[in-house]
């Protein structure tokens, strides 16, 4: 069982500035660090805008390589600051082929692993199909220094799939860069049960898998390249909660760098007393294979 | 689709005799009508104290085949009132072979299917395996002449992968009858966080699957008949919840009779603009069928 330490979630907004937004990342981190943390997650995509509400050509001159520019500027300060960084690059993996990568810095600077985003979005404002090939690694999480981390990226948080077979394979936590916000044409009732299903599925992989989350949201409005669209109201409300899903820290729309203590030991008391992995029905959880069961005859 | 109609949850207490507290469930079966009900779900073994509690060879007495007593006089009452019952009955269904099951009657009397527990939980005060074979059957609902029934029973409430195969083999709406309670021992922040946890990991399985969800949870403290053992106080807490996770319908610790209304055109609204089922990656679940994943070399 790992130690327990305290993780931060970097809640900050994007401009058209990969540096600016870098900076703004970077001074989360050293933020982070004051509270004491040893571990900081940024939010999807932290380097660029949110280049993926129209389908662009161009906008793929904003991919780089792992290692890269932003692997190397983080993994400079993950030594400095003796932390781990989850960050976020938009990875060009090969000739035509990119993907929306998460990328796990190891307290020593090295870069300890990575996750390729799995299950990718397609729908009005989120034209991610058009730009990343989806992971093809099994879910995986990626072992640090403090921990074995089970980060997944954005659309993943909706599938309990995710997260079971990072909890399967030994996860510690559970980690979720994002960018997720509100068409600003839904009324306030529609936006209120968006953010709160979002919040609350998270919170149920914690529950079921009796591990701790976090889920780092970009903030901000970002207006659409294309007029005609409204743009996206980024939603913010980046959390931590613990093993029973209950709430550590939570931010509201406003750049925030969120932290709280992460305790593991909590995680081994609710395994014995609410044994849910002893009583797993392997035997008939087959359809699960399949994305539609038929009727039975 | 089906057509929307007004669900509702009788949460009751339980006592030493099996006819009162199958009087209570009728008499909230019939306020639940007057509420326009077309649904009513009963909680998780109504018709008897919960005699899990401790390993008790006498309880055995207690159980009933399918069609039966309990079967009979319910679907009596379902005819009478044109609703749908989910009721819950501790099966006999042979020679040393107990259920702890689901009975599902159509509004014309008849039994439209069963569900037999296929998680089974055994932990201190709740010692279900002692008493319950696990269902041999798939996860699949049931059809009745108002929709299809996802329903399963309290301990599968904490599993995705039962929610997940009941979406996918066309449930209309996810239904847990249930009896969970405090260990008294457990201060008031722990029994909040299990509370919240119980009520969340459902919400949860609302959201990944945009179905609606009706809980019904026994209510009361029942002592021991260990007179070493504090007893439970079951919780309550019986919600009804929209497919977004959002709250319809919620009870506390008294008994009480809580409808709503399912609306299945919000379902099918959400699938279109959140398809979470359009991206499954089945193609990498295959571990879900393990108890446990090996590390990768």
């Amino acid at each position: 069982m790992p130690e327990a330490f305290t993780a931060a979630a970097i809640q900050h907004a994007c401009t058209d500035d990969p540096d600016v937004n870098l900076e703004a990342s970077m001074t989360g981190i050293e933020q982070a660090a004051a509270q004491g943390a040893r571990l900081a997650v940024l939010p999807e995509l932290h380097r660029t805008r949110y280049f993926c509400q129209t389908e662009d050509t161009r906008a793929f001159d904003l991919a780089e390589t792992i290692p890269g520019d932003t692997t190397e500027q983080l993994g400079d300060l993950a030594a400095e600051l003796e932390m781990v960084i989850v960050a976020s690059v938009f990875e060009q993996a090969g000739n035509g082929v990119f993907h929306n990568t998460a990328v796990i810095l190891d307290n020593d600077g090295r870069i300890a692993g990575r996750y390729r985003k799995m299950h990718v979005p397609q729908d009005p404002g989120f034209e991610e199909k058009f730009y990343f090939t989806p992971g093809q690694e099994a879910f995986r999480p990626v072992p640090t220094r403090i921990g074995k981390l089970g980060v997944m990226v954005c659309w993943d948080q909706w599938f309990p799939e995710a997260a079971r077979l990072m909890a399967l394979a030994g996860a510690d936590v559970l980690v979720y860069p994002s960018a997720i916000g509100w068409d600003v044409n839904d009324d306030e009732d529609e936006q209120s049960r968006q953010f709160d299903a979002w919040q609350t599925v998270q919170r149920g992989h914690a529950v079921a898998n009796h591990l701790p989350l976090i889920a780092c949201n970009r903030t901000g409005f970002e207006r659409s390249p294309d007029e005609l669209d409204p743009g996206i109201a980024f939603w913010g409300g980046s959390f931590i909660c613990g093993a029973q899903g209950e709430i550590l820290a939570e931010g509201d729309d406003r750049e925030a760098v969120l932290s709280a203590e992460l305790d593991f030991s909590h995680t081994e008391q609710l395994r014995r007393i609410w044994p849910f992995f002893r009583d797993r029905r392997v035997d008939s959880y087959q359809d699960l294979l399949e994305l539609h069961r038929e009727e039975q005859q």
